[in-house]
């Protein structure tokens, strides 16, 4: 049985139009008055050319890219593998990098959400080549918000096209986590462009043969900026200067990596290179950071696509499968029908159907908060993207390896095996939870970024929709639902207060269980999720009644079986007596 | 910095002599008289040298054995990785194979948990490597209880000197989980041999060149054999026949596989082979459960190792790599100091130092229940093994490859390239969670045959035990050791009382829940592991006061932060009222 996709638009839709009712959202957004057209068909529409090219276009290059991987040449060039370079010209052709830009810059001005479905289409079928148009994106905003009305005009149109890509230069061999020692120097030049000289690692797509010029985005440092991370400025470096030239900046190796062998890795020196600031002098982290909160919401999204691809093969292997004989039935069964099987796939759907309105809601946000004429609701939506966003990237990608591993265990031996394909995704899987700030630095700014910082604020807000969602919940019948999602909240809520009320004695603690906060609230989001959503089947209009019951059973067995593992993290956090034993050097 | 490997021989000692205290059991095994010689210095003089053959041996073809993996040549020879056979010659040549055999054909009679420790090695270094003598035992320990005097005579003693190897063939490609369904014939001839016909996968070393001679023991169907597990009998089927003559059987094609690719995992071809039955007719099963026994508590270690090199080298990352500031200090620091990085680290040392308690417990039941003089002693240590082999083959996999995805996370991404070794085995661990019977065959095992089969006997007699540490642990002073242990036991107890009170109304319960009883267990044990070593630990004469220190923290954290994840799984196990959807088809 070949590894396929088949893309689950039903399942996009059902969202998008019922449990997070978009075109109703997207009416209100009076700054996109185009989006008030966006009705279920032009939507479905659209998911279904980009579900074609995923499937027909993409797919078949994912495990030849990961057989052949990317190649450096002598004179330095890098190479993608067959076919990389025809399916993003095919891309481009179609406009698909245009999708949620402006259409000031030639962008299709379309709503997030909607670039977030076609996304998640494109990493399932194909991670590795994502990885290259995925940054353009963020590329895109932080030039729009940051850059002089020069470099715009220059590179603003191309980008969005697609006819350039971009890259994002942060790491270096001693600055990861921590940028602030990055030692990448610019030294501004009498014309008023900058020399960046200096070594980044880890660069995904700086070299390639996808377009003729890359746009990298570098981190470095200005003569005489301070120590750390106030120090940090945001260069713009083509690899084609405007005069055809091209820049003197080089790829000394690609890495071999565990998995997205068709996404280059490159480790690249500047030695002189030409760039131009983005943005303020020392402004650089923040800059950035507009790019990578799209970047890690997109990882979030990887997550969620691995986890649809793996899930969906494992259930036509268990159904294809005969081996055994279950209670009910003499001779051979489909493996589907075993109870250990059964709760492997209905863990795998309950989770990842209600991570998709979690990513999707998110991507909501986005939408209200650029384009919604109150700027209250911009402000808040804002803060809520901003608050889900780390959890999205860490939990989501964590279940999208977690997801892999377990659809391999529905494949037994089968599985390990390279043919089968889900081995591929479960290596390409896991670099998701390492990329764009490890899930333990996503665990960190979710606590202290975006629930201490505004003191509880946007968490209190979410908490209380939430609240609203279960009284619906209650008026609509479901109690037991109501209630399980209640005492969800309840439990988040105490631990929470616990937390920060015995903050000012011990503020270390924090550090301590930021982790258990970002997993407890993960489930406290899936529990909403899981209500909203046996909410909307119960009263949806256009699911099949089979369908309909399907969704309420997957997301009853999220809310009985998976949500009791909340109360594991809220007791860790909760817990004032929990000791961590003193440093202890290596032996 | 290179992965690396120091055994932990100071760790490996103290649980066999202080925690265990096996010099004291094996000294009461009259059996083996020459065990009462096993003193402290003669067994770490043993590991010591296992240690040095590991690590200044196998370790350097470890990564190089990664990459060039293993070859089928045109005329159907399988050559594995430059530098295997020498280095299985010089383990030949120093008495490793026959370290545990019995001296009646030639082996060393050395206990089953020293030999546990050296595998922990082997493993630990190259467990593809590791592979290829791992399965002698098991057929060593097959053909002495089960086949004829001539076939005795003919191969036990190359097999223990590790002359000839050995390989299991089992699984067919209808045929897995489910070995009642395979279809390998075998047909008597006049001479008393069979003629075995049929097709075999996933056999691992079932050709390589590390030996002349490869002994199969090929489980296959007798001629008007009865459909299903009854049918099965067990054949010798060796690659060279005593003549001299190559057997009729070949391979077609060797798997690729996303790890251990040192290890040659062949298809294999009989064509009207010769063998030879071993045991009785439709009794296969039960003698090759007899080499799966030890097979499962070896791949059981093989997530022990796994987790052992992993967790030191993300120790030494951790204190080598410099990042970010601590609320301490300022300035860089090295990572170890971040909490984020503390908790990963004291959490897997904390469970791979229990894991270790329970698994060299397991192999000196083994030991016990093989050379006791009292008859009901070897009894109940059978039936100890026989309880812990599954949880430990399931939960130290799991936790095998989880671990060496957590050491990868302290890398971050440094772990995710090949060059750090880590991301080598994440992929080599994942394979022991699928094969000798995946984790979900393991839990129905624990259940049905260790637990229901007996009425709850022998788990009973090993809570009992469990109930006697707690209050040696009050008796010490360690009043709230003894409290988490205690209470830990009362949840397992209560919850599996509920489930076999309710299992003759809800039969299927038992499938449903299984996954679960054996998480739950395993934090049971590991609740005992923890309490018993930071017991010994406190009352150790032979640990530094820094040594003792940290083991108690190290297991301290154990019970306080990782014994609650047990909670999640009883409370699934006594939830009666969790309603398991019925099955929807594929839509």
């Amino acid at each position: 049985m070949a590894y396929d996709y088949l893309a689950p638009i039903d399942d996009m839709r059902f969202v998008m139009h019922e449990v997070l009712q978009a075109p109703k959202a997207w009416q209100q957004c009076e700054g996109r008055p185009e989006w008030a057209d966006l009705d279920a068909d032009t939507v479905v529409a659209i998911l279904d050319e980009a579900a074609k090219f995923s499937r027909e276009v993409l797919l078949p290059l994912n495990a030849p890219g990961d057989q052949q991987g990317c190649t450096r040449h002598a004179d330095g060039r890098v190479s993608t593998p067959t076919g990389y370079r025809e399916a993003y010209q095919a891309f481009v052709q179609a406009g698909w990098p245009a999708l949620p830009c402006a259409p000031d810059w030639g962008g299709q001005g379309l709503p997030m959400l909607l670039d977030a479905a076609v996304r998640e289409m494109l990493i399932a079928c194909n991670p590795a080549w994502e990885m290259y148009p995925d940054l353009l994106h963020g590329a895109y905003e932080t030039i729009k918000a940051h850059a002089s009305d020069t470099l715009k005009q220059e590179y603003l149109r191309k980008i969005v096209s697609g006819q350039w890509l971009a890259a994002m230069a942060l790491t270096e061999p001693q600055a990861g986590s921590d940028l602030g020692l990055l030692r990448t120097q610019a030294v501004p030049q009498v014309d008023g462009s900058l020399q960046i000289s200096g070594s980044k690692i880890f660069i995904s797509g700086a070299l390639h043969d996808l377009t003729d010029n890359i746009v990298h985005l570098v981190l470095c440092r200005l003569p005489d900026a301070p120590a750390g991370s106030k120090g940090i400025s945001l260069a713009l470096v083509p690899t084609v200067l405007p005069d055809g030239q091209a820049n003197a900046l080089s790829c000394d190796s690609l890495e071999h990596k565990m998995g997205i062998h068709g996404s280059a890795t490159c480790a690249i020196s500047y030695d002189k290179a030409t760039g131009w600031l983005i943005g303020e002098a020392g402004k650089g982290l923040a800059a950035m950071f507009l790019m990578m909160n799209s970047a890690r919401l997109h990882v979030g999204l990887q997550g969620l696509a691995h986890q649809e691809i793996a899930t969906q093969n494992a259930e036509r292997q268990a159904w294809d499968r005969q081996q055994g004989r279950s209670a009910a039935q003499a001779g051979t069964s489909a493996i589907a029908h075993h109870p250990a099987i059964r709760h492997i796939l209905l863990r795998r759907r309950a989770l990842l159907e209600a991570q998709r309105v979690i990513a999707y809601r998110a991507a909501l946000a986005l939408d209200l908060s650029a384009h919604h004429p109150d700027a209250q609701v911009r402000q808040r939506e804002q803060a809520m993207a901003a608050f889900m966003t780390p959890i999205i990237k860490a939990f989501f990608t964590q279940q999208g390896f977690q997801g892999a591993s377990e659809a391999m265990q529905v494949f037994g031996g089968y599985g390990y095996v390279r043919e089968l394909g889900v081995e591929q995704t479960l290596r390409d899987a896991r670099i998701a939870m390492i990329y764009e700030g490890t899930n333990e630095i996503q665990a960190i700014d979710l606590l202290q970024r975006k629930i201490l910082a505004d003191g509880g604020a946007t968490l209190k807000a979410w908490m209380s929709q939430a609240q609203q969602e279960a009284q619906q919940c209650r008026q609509a019948g479901l109690a037991e639902v109501a209630s399980r999602l209640e005492a969800e909240l309840q439990q988040a809520s105490a631990a929470l207060e616990d937390l920060l009320a015995r903050l000012p004695q011990r503020p270390e603690n924090s550090l301590h269980v930021a982790d258990d906060v970002l997993q407890g609230l993960s489930y406290t989001l899936m529990a909403w999720a899981h209500a909203l959503s046996m909410r909307c089947a119960r009263q949806s209009t256009t699911l099949t009644p089979a369908a309909a019951q399907a969704k309420q059973e997957v997301h009853g067995y999220g809310l009985q079986w998976l949500l009791p593992q909340s109360g594991v993290h809220w007791q860790r956090v909760r817990a004032g007596d929990l000791t961590v034993p003193p440093l202890q050097p290596l032996h």
